[in-house]
């Protein structure tokens, strides 16, 4: 039987408690779909984590390594998510890194979610988180391991119609949902916030914005966002969703969402 | 052989790679100084665990067997540092917080850092970290996993002379040290950093506030204290902690300073 998971490249779903990734948060992941053994979206994401890891003072992994890990761990899967998770591994206790850190790599692969393609047709139901969050530009970007932020954004609503939650920050400019990057489409101009204060620098979004080089990267305030005529998400692992309903405002599904639908699908996804 | 780590009661020291701490940094910790069977301060830390499992809407354990656990892991030891970590455990991927969580216990104790006489008696050099604390109310005051700004902000020195740095908001606001609260005295005035925009609130600090009820809490600004007579920082493992120089600067240590140390003593430390 194969493994699911793979902890430093062995058999095994345990990590000791003296991790840093457990202790403090201090560490990196990655969502990576994975169509069969490829992902289309693969040197984006090592892209990354390459980032994350130099910013955070971490050694990189071989990127060789993690896709034979990711392919072992998701063989059995026709479609998978291969979560990538590298810490600064076992440390003494206090918040001083180790000199020279051994990192602790967990490649696991999951099912992919169910079928969302009626959100992908019609679009999803968006709320207003009432948490902002925090401006700390030096791990804005990142994908790291403190997202207590998301959690507890997450946690603010339970209707299982609403899929997804906006985020502001808390200069009340729109960041992104909870687990997904944000685009807005303004007269035909497509626009996507600045992620360099707070959120996450999607691989998702990273994509769109090499597919369509003239959308805008600034700072979009809420109130100018509710007047959108086009609002989509992105997601590694969900691709281009519409979203039909932003707190309680209807909105129609427009033609730059679905030009970008067609572009992820010419992805492989 | 007496187990030195508890996992939800039991001998041992891997967790689960799908724990919800590991993954998202989602739940919260202690630090407590024990003297043989006892914490003189195990009260205050039980209040802000609880504290802090009501804000993130984690179940808090019993408070009777958590000590009785802390107590069979440390009972070996003189002294000890007993941490316990309680996460929102097991849980599918993806942010949204299981309905009913299985929270993960981990206590385990560690030996007290080498004797600080010298800091004590003469005081300790802090230097000003680069890195500034992003505002979170919704964070503000507890004692959580995601503690990646501290680990960058410990990363700034290596020189084993300075003992702690200095951390400011990024409205310029001093607010702590990397793992203490900080205390200023002005023309024989104590004060305090507020923490309810960002930082800890610690368990010595409250211990120093509860003993001394004039010590004002509110916003210091760092050129304001620059120019403190006296500044003590303040940690339930290092104990009241003299600071003779910031960022360059010499200071006293003072008669306010030399009291709460005193008041320490008397508690057992």
């Amino acid at each position: 039987m194969i493994a699911r998971v793979l902890v430093d490249g062995q058999a095994g779903d345990r990590i000791s408690v003296m991790d840093r990734g457990l202790g403090y948060g201090d560490g990196l992941f990655e969502t990576i779909r994975f169509l069969g053994a490829d992902a289309p979206l693969w040197s984006r994401h090592m892209h990354r984590l390459e980032n994350g890891c130099r910013r955070l003072g971490l050694p990189m992994p071989g990127a060789g390594a993690l896709l034979a890990e990711a392919r072992a761990v998701s063989r059995e899967l026709a479609q998978s998510v291969v979560r990538i998770t590298l810490t600064r591994g076992i440390g003494a206790r206090g918040y001083k890194p180790p000199t020279k850190p051994q990192p602790t790599r967990i490649v696991a692969a999951f099912d992919v979610p169910p079928c969302d393609e009626p959100a992908q047709a019609e679009g999803i139901r968006v709320r207003l988180c009432t948490l902002r969050l925090g401006v700390q530009p030096a791990l804005a970007g990142l994908k790291h391991l403190n997202r207590l932020e998301q959690v507890l954004a997450r946690a603010e609503w339970d209707d299982p119609t609403i899929a997804e939650g906006l985020l502001c920050d808390a200069d009340g400019l729109a960041i992104s949902a909870t687990a997904a990057n944000l685009f807005a489409v303004f007269a035909g101009v497509a626009a996507t916030p600045a992620v360099d204060r707070c959120g996450v620098a999607g691989v998702a979004r990273a994509q769109v914005l090499a597919a369509w080089p003239h959308v805008q990267v600034r700072p979009i305030p809420l109130d100018e966002l509710r007047g959108a005529d086009e609002l989509f998400l992105s997601s590694s692992v969900r691709g281009i969703l519409p979203v039909r309903e932003l707190d309680g405002r209807a909105l129609a599904v427009g033609p730059v969402t679905r030009a970008l639908q067609s572009h992820w699908r010419e992805l492989g996804f």
